[in-house]
């Protein structure tokens, strides 16, 4: 994946010559808004020319023996971080997860509200994305949603934490687990995707949780006044891929 | 499809200016080989940059409920013609197949040795590949290896007509049906991928027949001598790709 994206950013560059190479500020409104991402700069360019973008509306969904995913999250959130785009957890190193014989490492996982990913047409009030890379640079990210519902724990002290203010982090003053923010049955659905933000880089394995978690009405409202704006991209066309469930 | 392609070419333009627009020549030999593809012109970007390309070797296959292929061919080849890539027969309008609701219409098959999709590891001495559009432009590509044997009478009769010579064609003498030149079990392996040759657009549904049928060698060795180059693609990575059996 490092490769592919030095080599889409190197042969882009070269095209564009320096000019267009300084990065463009994307975001979720305004000049920076999703429909001008693959404008912004020419390392953006497949966020408006891939064909194999996310998130994507989960329909006609294939049966598949998809193989159980092995968790082996031992590790803790660091830190908590308010980057402009997402309320993110850094963490700890060493957090593995193994689907089809491939070892995923844990690097952070944040927050969308409402959900980017829709299953069978319906949105989500809210989706958290676990990112994963392999040791080729491979990226992996399992998605869980939320339903309204009584109050998450494990997300209430991430939230105690959060920073409101772009820029800002916080350090953890409890012990957050990734593992008690998964549904406990952990069935999942299965697709080829991309990052859903700048660069939109392709070639990343999508584990979409069926059952999603708990999480309080407040909870969300949080995490939108913190953004200050929704920050879930458009769904893209799914085209030739298949949805594995 | 058509929006996707004509968006990365006018962005790609645009960043490139016109003195890159003027397009590569294209091979699988010397400087116009696989492995400069990409840099040849900025509207074949994806060849290099691409997660999502083609041929692949088709391994980790997944078992899934896949609906059968509905054919609805009912035309005839037109003419034959040696582009200088390949052997390509031009079909009559018409002619269709349906898969998960999508139908699909057959525009022209054209043939590659050695084959370019690999099955678990496996090459075959020859793959045809039949080419579809949907009114939307989206592109599905069925593919059929063939295994030495005795001699294919349906490619018996384009190869009478075909031209030694890039550049040249010729019109059919007889009667060539494509339904005549599928496997009668029409099971398929399906993945998501890439034109196999350049501008190697990405988002083409691929159907390969599980079943191969039958060529002679001498058959094989007419369309090496007319190609005077193997014309396969090296495979590419599959990255996240799901293959569905």
């Amino acid at each position: 994946m490092k490769k592919i994206i030095s080599a889409v950013t190197a042969a882009l560059m070269l095209m564009a010559g320096n000019a267009l190479a300084s990065g463009g500020h994307w975001g979720y409104t305004g000049e920076g808004a999703p429909e001008h991402w693959g404008a912004l700069d020419p390392a953006y360019a497949l966020c408006a020319a891939g064909a194999n973008q996310s998130p994507i509306d989960l329909t006609g969904l294939i049966e598949s023996e998809l193989e159980p995913i092995s968790f082996n999250y031992t590790g803790l959130v660091t830190e908590v971080v308010h980057n402009g785009h997402a309320i993110q957890a850094e963490y700890t190193a060493g957090s593995t997860m193994t689907v089809n014989g491939n070892v995923f490492t844990l690097k952070q996982f944040h927050f969308h509200t409402p959900s980017e990913n829709l299953i069978n047409g319906k949105h989500f009030p809210m989706e958290a994305h676990f990112v994963h890379t392999d040791t080729h640079g491979n990226l992996a990210v399992i998605a869980v949603m939320y339903t309204i519902g009584k109050e998450n724990a494990e997300l209430k002290k991430i939230w105690q934490q959060m920073p409101t203010e772009a820029g800002k982090k916080a350090g953890m003053a409890s012990q957050v687990r990734a593992d008690r923010m998964m549904p406990e049955n952990k069935e999942y659905y299965r697709f080829n995707g991309s990052l859903t933000t700048p660069p939109c880089t392709e070639g990343v394995l999508w584990l979409v949780m069926k059952n999603p978690v708990s999480v309080s009405e407040a909870q969300v409202k949080q995490l939108a006044e913190a953004l200050k704006h929704p920050n879930n991209r458009p769904i893209q066309p799914l085209n030739a891929r298949p949805v594995l469930q």
